[in-house]
């Protein structure tokens, strides 16, 4: 057994939060770290993170979920929203900051900038999205097991109209588009209809083939 | 600091990998299983893992692959391969397996087992095949965490020609779609020239927003 394993068996999607517990913030500084380190394609990160502990806005933004209530009842909710498109300035600013922080310039690394400004501003705004949006579930992956970590329950959910939430935020206007929303809490036990059933998965030989 | 903000801090993505140095078998297999308890969409696990030690296929997949030479010298190729769409039977196994494995049949849990067999065999196939391939992202997460546990160098490729690896390991006869490569091997620390480069990421303040 693995920590990693431990932390996947601790974990589960809490239907019911306490809304009388409120996560340390150097707790969710921890988690949003983890997402912050984590890889994306080409390191360039294409996704932002909003914390939002507004009550108001966390009403609104219940509203357009489906009435979910950990939206709420959690006490941050992370919002995982991508990049709209690619565009050059992005990337540039990417590549840029490497340069900075390494301080000198690489050949072989400027050859890449212009093969990823090529491609990426060849390519429509959806089709950039969704890969950008594909990113952030790097994210979503790290971000359960770092909260697992820190025994702060977290619930992923889709199931929200993207558009309002990017209303209710003003993502757009930043060149954002949600994609997850992760509200992070306790379980309230108690009232969750979940968190005593079995958590089921496939089995193994139908999940995954050795191809020798 | 977090064990899972260390493991982050390990991990790179090694871009040489030593040949004469194979995975333990029971390492890859605790990398798999993480990726197959962490979470997806409504628990639909809409993907597979391939674990491809061949070194024949894996010489034509590094063809197809930028010539990426981790492909072959890292002892195992993690394929993550997504559905090529939900379908009704694909919804109903997995359902099934969640009432055999309970022992029961929960009616709010049978509503939710027609909700998504409307909305997704309503969508066409590429829509939810993207779909499938965002949960794969969620496993990605994961297994780079579980594999630096290991203190398995792992490195995430998005750069190979999708139709092609289907081809050579005959995926969609399978209903799949190859989403992303995996080598899992270990660091030839002297022939990488990025073992030793800083990791750069965006500042928190740039990636990170607090809205209270």
């Amino acid at each position: 057994m693995s920590k990693t394993l431990d932390l996947l068996a601790w974990r589960y999607a809490a239907k019911k939060m306490d809304p009388s517990r409120a996560v340390p913030e150097d707790a969710v500084a921890r988690i949003v770290e983890a997402v912050r380190q984590t890889a994306s394609s080409s390191g360039l990160q294409p996704y932002e993170l909003l914390v939002v502990t507004n009550k108001d806005l966390r009403d609104q933004i219940r509203a357009v979920a489906w009435n979910q209530a950990q939206v709420v009842d959690a006490s941050h909710l992370l919002v995982f929203a991508a990049w709209d498109n690619y565009t050059a300035d992005r990337i540039n600013a990417a590549f840029d900051l490497v340069n900075d922080e390494r301080g000198f310039r690489n050949e072989g690394w400027e050859a890449y900038r212009q093969q990823l400004l090529a491609n990426y501003t060849a390519r429509d705004a959806e089709t950039n999205y969704q890969h950008a949006a594909r990113q952030a579930y790097i994210g979503l992956g790290t971000a359960l097991l770092a909260a697992a970590e820190e025994q702060v329950d977290s619930t992923p959910m889709e199931g929200f109209d993207p558009d309002s939430v990017d209303k209710i935020l003003g993502l757009r206007e930043k060149g954002l588009r949600s994609v997850i929303l992760l509200p992070l809490g306790y379980r309230a036990a108690e009232g969750d209809w979940l968190v005593n059933l079995k958590k089921v998965r496939r089995p193994l030989a139908q999940f995954a083939t050795t191809v020798a």
